[in-house]
């Protein structure tokens, strides 16, 4: 089937075997009406969160599979601990069962053709290793500028692409209180990709995501939120911290920048402060131990880097909080998870790619 | 005096008694009639390259002083061996004279408030520590994103502005040779400005560029080029390299993007290939060596830390090629030219800054 590009011009879908889908979901899915030329072609993992006896209903002509929290239990057995209730972090179940190896994540704006330009960021190399100023020099009528070293023109692999938000801002909540008219409006739409650099941390947003689960899968777990957990809203910010240490020690690539997707519903700041409380607290010592972290040249796999940085997260955090012992604990559980659900990776070692 | 700024409102000159602009030329300078509404508020150093009998004529009603080879040589004596001639890498002799805050260097494009811009940068704080997916946080309209935190929202002093070229892109010889038509035309026009992380190196090209004299000016030395010396083009690259791993360990910043300038003249491939010849070969050693260079903690000035690399760069790089002995005396020769022109500064240190 051919899918529209955003400039009109008519292509086929990219990678459509190779991409799933991921929607974490507590209602109807009647938006996918507005992303039906760019999301049909491709299949979906839905995953509901909430009460498993709601049904969803999901418009004609998807291809999807569908997972409630019932259907969590039976196959997880007691590693379903590990999966967040009642919290958008459920979606890394989702992550979990895909057999792609690319996964891109729920998007809720319209008239980009966001996965089109993810697979592209995914499919194009990253420079981590030397900033170039010109942004993406793989982009069509871009390149290195002068006095970058030839040797790292061919760049690494992609394994994240990160999309950016229109309109309504991913502001924390202290700065939407002290905003609350911003809006991130087309004047502010940057028409660019970066990679972003080995050695910088950055605020990963889990609403505009794709990732290759070959290659990095196993490190984007979003943790514990939600029902019983101290925090919330920080569960893409974990994913992000821990993806991209794992990144920098691998030699993989994190690029961000477009596609934007238009964000239209403001959450409440009053709700949010309530949940990011902890986040806002913990996140100035749990910052610097991600950008201390060293992991030992044996970790050559993104699971081995995992339980690796599971124990560091035990021995140095968990003295801010004694969540961060459960945090620890629910890692090599997510992982156990992953080597359980995904058997013929386990050996799989990214040298070897 | 009012000047109108790119959108046409009228503003009144930035910082019009702190600025000065550095113009190296051998020819007479018509261009400067295109940038009238923006230079004439502002001080200008021209430093005449070439046979200095030749007279240089400048445009009426700028504010200037101007310095040829027989000025440089009777003011800096026996140092004088540091400015390299026949080579636009005399520029630095400017840098040495001026007695302002901030250096903006000759753009030559046209309908851009360049040093606007370049000021704005400059007066607005940078974020190397984390990186910030809005890009620079302090522009109107943008901020942090949820999960930046909160201890790093005040970034650090910038030190040195960026900006980028439109039409005739910054390439090297053999992407030039390769792409002889490309041209970064105004679809490739990005409408941001970025903080390089810390860690990360950049390609510094020197045609569009403003820095903080007094916090990064001695590390602004764009080395030994032009005539008696191996290599060209490669001024401002060596420049970048050592001001980024200086403000990386003074806690300084480094903004790219805006000001776009328009380059209209395209330089000759194949004589750039014969001056670059060296440069790109001898670069895959000399980026490993400023990717791990390490400065210790007593350097607490650029002019420390600026002697004590170039005690590394004759250790290390001395091997490579017998051009980095003289160079390495030559950055000594620079800091002790700067010394003696700006002896008030001698004591300055950032920390008290």
């Amino acid at each position: 089937m051919a899918v529209g590009t955003s400039s009109g011009i008519p292509s086929t879908p990219l990678l459509k075997d190779e991409v799933d889908i991921v929607i974490p979901t507590i209602r109807n899915l009647d938006f996918l009406e507005m992303w039906r030329p760019f999301f049909q072609p491709y299949h979906l993992i839905i995953v509901q969160d909430g009460d498993p006896r709601k049904t969803i209903t999901v418009p004609d002509g998807f291809d999807y599979e569908l997972y409630n929290r019932n259907d969590i239990n039976r196959i997880l057995g007691p590693k379903a601990a590990c999966i967040s209730f009642n919290d958008s972090t459920c979606r890394c179940f989702g992550f979990l069962v895909s057999k792609k190896k690319y996964v891109a994540k729920d998007p809720s704006g319209k008239e980009i053709n966001a996965p089109e330009q993810h697979i592209k960021n995914l499919l194009s190399p990253s420079t981590p290793f030397f900033f170039n100023t010109l942004y993406d020099p793989y982009r069509e009528g871009a390149d290195f500028v002068r006095g970058y070293p030839f040797s790292l023109r061919e760049g690494v692999s992609t394994v994240v692409s990160h999309g950016l938000w229109l309109n309504i801002p991913d502001y924390d909540a202290p700065t939407q209180l002290v905003k609350p008219h911003e809006r991130n409006t087309r004047q502010e739409y940057v028409d660019a990709v970066i990679t972003v650099p080995k050695g910088a941390l950055f605020p990963m947003c889990g609403m505009n995501l794709a990732f290759n689960r070959e290659l990095i899968g196993p490190a984007m777990y979003f943790g514990l939120m939600g029902d019983g957990q101290p925090i919330r809203r920080y569960d893409d910010m974990w994913a992000g911290w821990c993806v991209k240490v794992i990144c920098d020690h691998l030699g993989l690539g994190v690029k961000t920048g477009l596609p934007y997707i238009w964000h239209s519903k403001a959450s409440n700041p009053l709700v949010n402060l309530k949940k990011e409380y902890h986040g806002i607290h913990w996140q100035e010592e749990v910052i610097p131990f991600f950008q201390a972290v060293s992991l030992p040249k044996k970790c050559t796999t993104p699971q081995e880097c995992y339980i690796e940085l599971s124990k560091q997260v035990k021995e140095k955090l968990g003295k801010v909080d004694v969540y961060f012992n459960k945090l620890a604990d629910a890692m090599v559980t997510w992982i156990e998870a992953w080597d359980e659900l995904n058997p013929s990776e386990k050996l799989s070692n990214v040298s070897a790619e």
